[in-house]
């Protein structure tokens, strides 16, 4: 039988979530998302121009940065230390965070745009990059309304041929704990249950269904095909309730 | 007579401040201050040993770290600019921010212990380092109250002999217009009035009215000791409003 | 029917592999793998101490370090790009060397020894940071041959309760086409294939079956639950086939 | 009673000072400062284009940059520490010098040119901000100079509507001492006394008496207005000193 | 008498050597190099461009870049420290690479193309720079080769007047020990002999004999006149003898 | 029949030289080198440690750093670029610098002790690696009499068996000119010289006429054995004359 989590949670279920959208007043796009104790604060950029490599294709970017303040963490973290050693930590979120926003954004109808969203931990308390993913969908899809509603009200024409998300995005994390293969994966890991898991998944899919990412990385204890069976379908049911608190989110901002 | 402010303000009148204690949960010490459209997010962390240069003197140190969130401002600042060429302006302001702070704390009362506090503006709209030191005053007295409330807890004797904060300290900006020496000085600059302002002061002083530090730079227009002498009585109201809201935060903690 | 592939291989067929193990004569192990056009060199450098977080706990560490010669590329990439734009990528990959090293290596029968892996690519055509994988396990195995023999050499005691490797660890990339689902998932990508990949899966596993590591990635094409089943399947087959490619290699040591 | 100062020095009374113009035989312009111990290399290079920013606009830019050789200082101090941490500091002051020398340039009267005034301190006795920018308005001068009989020379027309510089600025520090508040500031601080101060001023006037910049710090001890008042006036009488030993070093170049 | 050499070579006596050329088959032209236990991997890259103070004056350029893999070496040396520290003498080898390139390179005939010369140290035992040299001389034949014939292939008009390159370069290093003036210079140092040398040489020439570069270096100790007449004695037969290698593998190219 | 020399010198004339020894009041040696318009400030610094790896070994160390305030040239060079791309030639320069004078120093009689020489080329007009090393002797000269007359004043016992300086070095360049072979070699070119020159040396000898380094390289026109012995007769002659010139500053000191 599984250990109780440190929480009192099922196996299966989420910490309490809520996205605040809009939360900052300069960004085009913005939204607070806190799950559990881990708290993004999440800000899209709109820019006029893409990357150089981009150009003249009538294509638009949509691209991500990653970082955390220094005392999100239980202890602080020294800024250059950030800066330096755990430079590849970040960029490696942020490639991820950008190709699950990229998956579900049409890139042709976005048009010579970029769309730079700043996830930015204030608090952390596990599974930050994938609490990002969820709450920059978000942050895009204000920051599409915005470049929608403006256009015509410069008296420009319309911006985009359609709106150019095609469907939610949205991440979780599953955990495996260290001391054995019978226990069940656990859904969306605390810092407290992160910290001892002996394998560790990040799993990012849309509303269809479909999978943008799976990440499954065994430090200390590797894992079965039927144990990665297991991660999948409790993801897939944790970003399904995900993709309900992003469309109330959404809905509040029309 | 005084042109309008764009928010119609009085020119002695500050924007409205809301000070939110214990923001962050890990943190020893956290404040949020909202200062109108400038909000920064104020951590105290507490470390048990001093910079080298201080050991066995039996005395602390405070100091701070200032940065803003890419996305603070109205147009989007790239991170790789912000720790490069800005990183004057950042040092120049978190060390006005730990002179501040450490010209009202009994060092030797501290006894062997560092906090630095993270000064990290959320979003920003004029006079964010005069809004990080009012904020940063209330997460430093949080974390002194967490020190006292800890060591005895832990069956540690006492761990100051009087609390470490010998009274409170708070800051403001005031700004003369560039077109004329005519025109009256204003108290706590928005950016818009910031951005075009002739001359620009940034004032720290105590609840007893012994200042911290005068800063009074011109780049467009000079200024006369009359003037100088208007802007140093408008800060003075200032801060002593900025002292009763910090003294009701505190409140609320204890 | 799937598109025959450029070098004409079947779906399920590795590229040509070579292991020249005791490549280097200064490292204490050393391996260069050819994989088709990829050449990586892998040099283990034995270290009688562990990182500071480790110390005194009767463990040892293994860990790598990841990088492209300039020329290793199609076109050069500049020596200052790779240390500055790619460095995250060079991280991302040399964390999960190392995890995938770490778990086959009994860290407590290695005793407080640190072994780095530097894993050089001295040409590039798809699939490098596998076949660093399959590389440095070889690389390892011989440093720690290495210690076995030096030690009682040396007149010291055996230096392991039992050999630190517990069984061999592969990897191998498998990719899905961009241009529709029904195509059949194609083992080890050449540069050609990989380019053009709709999504990409990396598979880190051991002997016995168990998956160390799985990512799989969707830049323009997401994939289903029946896909990734597919894909696993190859990806086993591949490993078992380096697998007795490394033991040959190791064969040849000893 | 005041404390007698370690040079024997009324407490209004300035070092020696002597500028030394067109010091250096490629700069545009150039002088050296000597006041006291504290010799600052000031040299004046002039650059037919402007920042991106201001392009286009008809109008000039003036700019400093300020360091110190390692062996200025009583003890040597390594060069990387004066790029890394000390940059802030640095930066600050280059900022300061630049603000400075704006304030009485007309930079429409220049045209689209920069002037960069490097202030290399030779060797530091206190007070090298501050001699910086007495030192710098001399190098300055020339170089306007030099475009001035440059241009006709060119047979080009004539290169200003007016000579650029509308008065002269100079730069003074006075402080205060730290053991109580009835001792009199004392005017231009060497290193012996700026290293005890327990508050340290920087005052930049003009000819006319207007202020450019007050930086008054407490670290040690607050102030009243009192004694900002009693600070401003020792620094007007200073300024006034260093603005005749400036017209002297300008009269023998013309 | 002189003392024999740690392998038994005559004071006049070159380590084997053997040039492989077309060693990578991304690079338009490329040389392994072993000297002993030295191995350079030298990688010719063409483009069509050159330096910006170079464009337009139908004149190309020839520059090299220099590395060591971190295990090249006896011990293994940090890439942090690779790039940090070691970066001056990085430089000030591939600056001599560079020059003795170019010191027999028809740069008009060469065209506005630069060709850049990656030489990366595999394995390091000794006179790595020199190695390089001759090594890169084969790479930068074989690159100019691949113009010659690619140009006309794609139907364009003769790339040279004349083939670039004037006459043969290579280098070679001679030492002297530290004990003593009587002692031979020794010709092409291994490490164990570089190591403790008194005086240092590296000597490039021509197939004409002419001299592109001498350095001849005390650390230990001083040399005579007459010491340096027989160093370059030695130096100029194992020249010969080198560049006698080149053309061979030069010839198994055409 | 040679071109005349831009100033009228002979081929075998140096230029004007004149050392300022003692010309820092912080420093413990210090000398102010102007030859020609070449003028260099040479800072020497004790330091009562040696680098880690000389530890316990009762032996010294002498290190140089060298570089050029930005204003030294005829047109500015950024400090950025000077800390970045240039630093490869610093480093270069500084520890020639450091073993010319190492070579002359008895490192066993000097004790566990450093001397650090700041090299700081305050104006440039060619030969400014040579002239710091001619100069830099000098500053090294008065730190360690520095040191020999400051421990008996502080009652500690003599601080060398005897004086750790075993003869005198200097330093000169000569260059050959780039259009043709007949052309006599020129003594100590000035920066209009050097820029044109096809093959340029630097030459560094004690009094006794031993040689610490010979640096010949050619860009444009490769040289014969027969032009190095003129080089190297040229450099001897100059070289005395220098050391006439270190003579009578050393003997302005004692």
């Amino acid at each position: 039988m599984p250990q109780p989590r440190p929480d009192g949670r099922q196996s299966d279920e989420l910490r309490p979530v809520s996205i605040t959208p809009g939360y900052l007043s300069h960004a085009e796009g913005s939204a607070l998302i806190a799950q559990g104790g881990t708290h993004v604060l999440c800000a899209a950029s709109v820019e006029d121009r893409v990357p150089g490599w981009l150009r003249n294709q009538q294509r638009g970017w949509v691209t991500a940065e990653y970082a955390m303040l220094p005392r999100a963490t239980h202890t602080r973290t020294a800024r250059a230390r950030a800066q330096g050693r755990d430079v590849g930590r970040s960029q490696e979120i942020q490639r991820l965070i950008g190709r699950s926003l990229r998956a579900v954004t049409d890139l042709a109808a976005l048009g010579e745009r970029s769309i730079v969203v700043d996830c930015d931990v204030i608090q952390a308390d596990g599974g930050t990059r994938t609490a990002a993913i969820t709450g920059a969908y978000v942050a895009l899809w204000q920051a599409l309304l915005w470049i929608e509603r403006e256009a015509p009200s410069a008296g420009e024409p319309e911006p985009f041929p359609q709106f150019p998300l095609t469907e939610a995005v949205a991440a979780v994390s599953v955990g495996i704990s260290a001391d054995g293969a019978d226990d069940d994966p656990m859904l969306d890991l605390c810092y407290a249950e992160d910290s001892v898991a002996g394998a560790d998944f990040n799993i990012v899919a849309t509303e269809s269904g479909r999978l943008v990412e799976v990440q499954g990385t065994a430090e200390g204890s590797m894992y079965s095909r039927a144990q990665l069976d297991t991660v999948l379908d409790l993801a897939a049911r944790g970003i399904a309730d995900l993709i309900a608190v992003q469309k109330a989110a959404i809905a509040a901002l029309t």
